[in-house]
């Protein structure tokens, strides 16, 4: 079968960021996501009271153009001052011009 | 440390495909599953109230000969008509022969 | 954009492990972690009661090095007595340093 490889970009915030953050992949490209509730912990450099409480899991699959904008916004707006985690990785998928 | 790639199917899916869905995939030789609640969003071709309540995310980590079973029955039996999304990814675990 | 390879843990065990896992992980190198609730289910040489019920997912993303000790640990401390599932993946982060 036709599989094509595209991003699976996650990113793991603070609940009060979700509607800016969505906004944001929106605006470079994503078409659509999927948010679950996550309880994130840093040992490092985060403090406590941060944390006590749930964070937001957003997951969205991109082209790799688009995955390069959405790290670079993140990177340039949040990684300095929030506690915002993101990763990208390769995921397989059918009917890859779906997600692009 | 032995480790073994195999592949790590997510589905997400409309709740109420979720037993279909399972039995799809146990079907085809999937040896176990987890589920968990998300809420998912598609911004293009998906009616705002299809999404308006939980999905359901399947994973399940499989041989590469069953992920191609699993995605080539989505292909065929889901992705026209449902708003169900898949992708796969290679992992890495140890005691690879538990999940063939 | 600079980005850096590092490995993604998944870990999903009952939820009574929970304590000792998250002091394992951080103990062997991890900075921090993820919880999220999920509902495993394994077909085969897993007790239909032992699922029954919630387990735990922690993620956590690490170096190379701290991944081999976190999954030889599970591997040495776990996969023969009790039902936890972990894998590992490649995922891209920016600055990986905060990782390590």
């Amino acid at each position: 079968m036709n599989t094509t490889t595209i991003k699976l970009i996650t990113i793991i915030a603070e609940g009060v960021l979700k509607d800016r953050l969505i906004d944001a992949i929106l605006k470079r490209g994503a078409k659509g996501y999927t948010l679950s509730e996550v309880h994130g912990h840093g040992s490092r450099g985060i403090s406590a009271s941060f944390w006590d409480g749930a964070q937001v899991r957003i997951e969205t699959l991109v082209s790799p153009a688009v995955a390069e904008k959405i790290l670079q916004h993140l990177s340039d707006e949040y990684f300095k001052d929030y506690a915002v985690v993101a990763y990208a990785e390769n995921v397989e998928v059918v009917r890859g011009e779906k997600y692009m």
